[in-house]
């Protein structure tokens, strides 16, 4: 154990609780960031692509967010054609920019460690050197 | 569906595919978290504080994270006790850092969308004035 004084734990520091597992799970971390970033909905296929999953997949995963009332789906027609169309709710919009703020902490601590790890490093004393 | 013109999908723009599902858990997010702040290593206590696991938890995410190779687990002695510290190796390091810069991404993507958004609003027409 390295004896240098470290800081003592605050507690609960990096739990992290914010992080809505609904939210967090990649896929639907995905589905989400394409649909607030087209708040006018989005067709199945376009989000299959954009989000690269499989049919089956998709549709579980936007089951478990309809069911968290973070997203709504509706059936229609274009063109003659059905068409199933998703769209972020008002309420899915809040608890992914709640959620984003947490990401943004986690991202802030890791860069107070690289920071403190470089300084720690710029702090240590310089080879010496033999003086002519 | 609303007519307005979207832009074309950038095909898997959302997959997010380098969100390591290793790294990408919650506990094992703030452990790594943990680890890269103290890079001395932490006992097993205080990660468990740090990160409020119970004991059970905290031995299954070290676990992964260790067969990934992302921690180093060593046991030792202090003040005659037993101790389990754990750090986080080069590569853990390396492999977070990557990670976060991903995180990075949707981040942005967020800020990007509700920028769009309130662009869209600020740039609709102001309600018309009865002139005077």
């Amino acid at each position: 154990m390295d004896e240098r004084k470290r800081a003592p734990p605050r507690s609960r520091r990096f739990a992290y609780e914010g992080l809505d597992r609904v939210i967090h799970e990649r896929a639907r971390l995905g589905l989400l960031s394409s649909l607030i970033a087209n708040p006018k909905g989005l067709r199945f296929a376009e989000l299959k692509q954009l989000c690269a999953l499989t049919d089956g997949n998709l549709s579980r995963h936007l089951q478990v967010l309809q069911a968290a009332r973070l997203v709504e789906i509706s059936k229609g027609f274009e063109h003659k054609r059905p068409q199933t169309v998703c769209r972020i709710t008002a309420r899915g919009r809040k608890r992914f920019l709640d959620y984003v703020s947490v990401l943004e902490q986690v991202i802030l601590d890791a860069a107070t460690a690289v920071k403190a790890e470089s300084a720690g490093i710029a702090g240590a004393p310089p080879p010496t050197l033999a003086r002519t």
